[in-house]
């Protein structure tokens, strides 16, 4: 998508923190982090929100899912815990229509969650 | 698990109040509900945290996404937005042992996600 900033940050084109990249999956630190370590984890086809996945495009979401086990153990939190939330549209907070997961750790997280 | 809480609601030995269910899931209501719209989703295999899941029951999470479309579209707040959260272990707030997503909505939710 030619205006999506996440698909900017996917090719290369907008720079970011990132954090890990494959062919499927790319996570980069958040610019307004929340916690010590938060990090945000995009497939790199454009899917606007979680409400648009389906059992077509499933495997981005275990990709993502995997992909975020794999950040947590970098990141010396996978014993400690994390939280993950995924905003969808409006109500959900969501920001950047291009469907994002948010891994946060490095302190104990609140609750309610937002 | 014999002593676990939500696979006691999966068999129904615990009552929940049950919206959703099927042969791989089950989803009821949070008892300590944080919006208008506060729903566990949970597969009824027993998998400790998300940190446990992998390609083996990947299968479980993709189910779980899957209700979480349906009871949003039946709740009547796909439209508006939701937000779905993961608490992973201690300091991302895991009280259950047993995998659960939250499905959170019915009013804007707000950043920090906690």
């Amino acid at each position: 998508m030619k205006e999506c900033l996440f698909c900017k940050i996917a090719s290369g084109e907008i720079p970011a923190k990132v954090v890990y990249k494959d062919e499927q999956v790319i996570a980069f630190e958040d610019i307004k982090p929340q916690a010590p370590v938060h990090i945000i984890i995009i497939p790199r086809t454009h899917i606007e929100t979680i409400a648009d996945m389906d059992t077509d495009n499933s495997r981005d979401l275990v990709d993502i899912f995997e992909v975020s086990k794999r950040i947590a153990t970098d990141k010396n939190i996978l014993e400690k815990g994390y939280r993950l939330v995924i905003n969808c549209r409006e109500d959900g907070g969501q920001e950047i229509y291009h469907m994002h997961i948010h891994l946060l750790g490095g302190r104990k997280m609140a609750w309610p969650p937002g």
